[in-house]
């Protein structure tokens, strides 16, 4: 398969999309980047990397954070895990409290808002060190020491956060946290500001292709909890898109809004994609659209 | 792979589960079948056919009959479908007013019951005689002409839909259904009231592992059309379970409440599994034992 | 108090609104009436009649039957039939199924739809005619044997009522209504479909004002039970603007989609008012600015 | 009317009830307090004193303490005030956060925490030394210059007032608060930690009475601001128990989770009541009891 190809031809049939959505600007870090910006790479299994246009600039990483967070906390605990946060689809957007308060607190998925606030409340209460022990798990996935966190970005991040302050609360209420809700939302944001390239996360999530040992800064997953990352990936990855980007594209993954998409398509590749504009949904809009071709053209994808 | 042995070995394991659950037992032609049965049969896209136990004994498909229905759906309509039924896991439970309510009659995905009954709607709309067209179309799918209705269960859903009745009103009222109310209902009940036994659903699902043309009856999908409808069994095919079904079994698959599961491992075999016991959720207790068993023992799942 | 004064000025301060809001057009017997229509009647307890303009033009009183009805229940069923329906502001739409679903087939309180739905099934158990008591009652209650039903108007809610049979398939499913659902919903929209005029209705209603004993047609309601109906107008007698008229108006009441309002002054008047043309809670626009100057005029509420 | 011979007969009604009910346990403060107490006292316009039991015996109001927020923000903003809340029925229980959701984070009514807690936010802006300003309005209203906060209440309130905490960042998400939100609760936890008797609040509810002109500590309400605060207390002053408030008792009051309860029966008298023990919304299980007796012995009720 001719990836690198591939690439080049779907980017010229997504340029129509170009300017279509508008990037996150409810922190000023964000609001910054310039919109205009595109990335992609393709890592297969094998080693093969293909990396097109801007591969190589990081961006702000935000709810893809959420994967790396998911796989420390179950190696850590086991399926213990999913006594503190569910995992179905949410149905409702991202950072609904409604669903939170029907359901006394139990997160639906860890992917939601109210889920990611909980693994990090795991990570604090299990770490000895969390901000670096999470930084080196990060890095040793993606096999990059110079990966770290953007403070300005946490930092404002946590000063506009009144809505997962509002989350936090609740789980403080409920009683699905134990830590201080101030350290709890500091180091969420902080997992959310780490900074990668679309050529990091390739890498990173070929990890969870399943097509090699997943042993990282000494967490381990068998093949069957990478297996089951990836149904929690398919089923709640893109907020109340989930079902569209199943429809459309066929792989598990994850999305952020600071433009990313990593998909996977297990034991051949991981793909990243970045483009800052995003849809009503808080996804990539140029991302799933190349996804989408990606899959089409190739006709590889899970089903 | 000896399926042969692997569905002994299964059996074994989850007979301590054959007490569990409850039968449906909200219409007498459901509540009078024996709970304590079991069949399974896998049939792989080479033509080897795995029957086990009662894999010949025919009971209700119930809502299996939506992934049918939505076969010939997307046949007729294409991806106009989408504009009268959304593709997103609803989160909520199978007969959820509320969300049909919050979204103004559009269902969430074609298989919770609000969603059924709108490609009921439309099979009335576009067929010359639905009721024998769908027959020759389900026929098609499993290879024998003997299956047909049970218009004694469908008559006594009908007398006892209540919460569909209501449904179907929402719909009316909000416009999303064209033909009568009772019309609607009673050919919605109609195609859930078909039986099959598990050799024929394993059999008609062969058809959506994508490893052949699909032309039944004078209906055809595209390959990509048949991996749409894998997503969308993926997402939400198990009401609110479908993350637990996914992250158990990961295979793409539909359940009805009369106990069975069809499950399809795309390009490699479809595998149907019944016994009437249900938990909570409304999915076979044995069933999704059996098929979690069986992806684990063969290690093959999409992810 | 000259109150054929106060309500010749009224009147004056309220023709700029003359033209604000549309009336109720979902039938045709409601859509066709002209809009542009006022009456107001208002009668004291001893016995003064104070009719101005179109008192004596006949309307569609609609929801203002679910008061006569409530008193006919209550009369019958005493403080058991609130195991059937709350007393409780709903907080939502008028015909929120939402509300129904999560309280378990139990409505809100009689005013709403689903709760006077109730009231109509408990009419039907009850009651030998049913149509001709209820016609009996309200004909006592306004002094006029010439008050009836519409049965065009009845017939043409039943076949576009869909959302009310929506709640009625809702209330059968769980268990709150007894009889068949096509006779509960065609009795109740006939004792919608009652057409009375403001002079007729403010007679009615100084019934419940508490001024004299309550003996109508072989039903009886104690003083405490006409103060406790009083109590559940004012507090659930607007749909969800039941906050904003008890605000205005200071006076337990209840309206109609046709546009009549219908307020008490407890031990003093009742008052009626008409005009077509609704708000978006479904509120006449004139009849709540009447009543609002009334009270302020004449300083008469209960507060 | 033997107000005090009306009491005693009450109180010996009562007794049965005197061990239903569990007093509010969230704080050390609340918990600690002896659940067998009982307070009550009527004053009327024209002076009279009905003192009974444990009519001088100080709790925390909480709740209560909103009227007091409410007529100091009315007095300062007017109509204007219910641009940032409503006063609708709440129709859920006090704290949800769905309805806040829902409602783009406008607040049903100023009686709910969410209300309340804007009421805080406008008397931080509005006023100089909110804090002294406001304890100088409720000593007026009481005519005792004794009444003061509970700091250890307040603070401890604070440290597990984790959904009050949620709410206040919705609010301040949705822009409808503008102070600083840790200020704002404190504030607002302080106006619940006042302490005062049957006696004063009787007292500083007769001024809600509308017999007198409204002046306090520099703040006027003129008589139709009182009536339509009285319409408020009717409609929202019992949580989601406001209709059966007003089903019972009849008359306009208001409740806190402290076990008091005040009502006001319009130019005549108000009554406050106070025991401990709730029942399961959250109001004074003997306080209601009592009311209900009142209003039923005196036939004293608004309707």
């Amino acid at each position: 398969m001719d990836y690198q190809k591939i690439l080049e031809d779907i980017y010229k049939e997504i340029i129509p999309f170009a300017k279509t959505g508008k990037q996150a600007d409810y922190i000023p870090a964000l609001a910054k980047v310039n919109p205009d910006q595109f990335g992609m790479c393709l890592e297969t299994v094998s080693g093969e990397v293909f990396p097109f246009m801007q591969a190589d600039t990081r961006f702000s990483i935000q709810s893809i954070t959420k994967v790396f967070a998911l796989a420390m906390c179950l190696s850590l605990k086991g399926e213990n895990l999913w006594k503190r946060v569910g995992k179905e689809p949410s149905g409702t957007a991202f950072n609904s409290l409604v669903q939170l308060e029907v359901e006394k607190g139990i997160p639906r998925n860890p992917f939601i808002n109210a889920g990611a606030i909980v693994l990090a409340d795991i990570l604090l209460t299990e770490l000895d060190d969390p901000e670096n022990e999470y930084l080196a798990f990060v890095r040793s996935l993606c096999g990059n020491d110079s990966v770290g966190y953007n403070m300005e970005v946490a930092f404002s991040e946590r000063e506009k956060g009144y809505l997962n302050a509002a989350i936090a609360n609740m789980l403080k209420y409920h009683g699905t946290i134990d830590n201080d809700i101030e350290d709890v939302l500091m180091f969420y944001f902080k997992m959310c500001s780490v900074e990668m390239n679309c050529r990091e996360l390739a890498r990173a999530f070929l990890s969870f292709t399943n097509s090699r040992v997943f042993y990282h800064s000494g967490y381990r997953l068998s093949s069957s909890q990478i297996k089951r990352m990836n149904a929690v990936m398919q089923t709640c990855g893109f907020y109340d898109e989930a079902g569209e980007f199943s429809y459309l594209v066929g792989l598990p993954g994850k999305s952020g809004v600071g433009g990313g998409i990593v998909a996977i398509y297990p034991m051949r590749y991981a793909v990243a994609v970045w483009s800052p504009r995003l849809n009503s949904k808080g996804n990539s809009v140029m991302g799933i659209k190349a996804l989408e071709l990606l899959t089409t053209a190739t006709q590889e994808s899970i089903f």
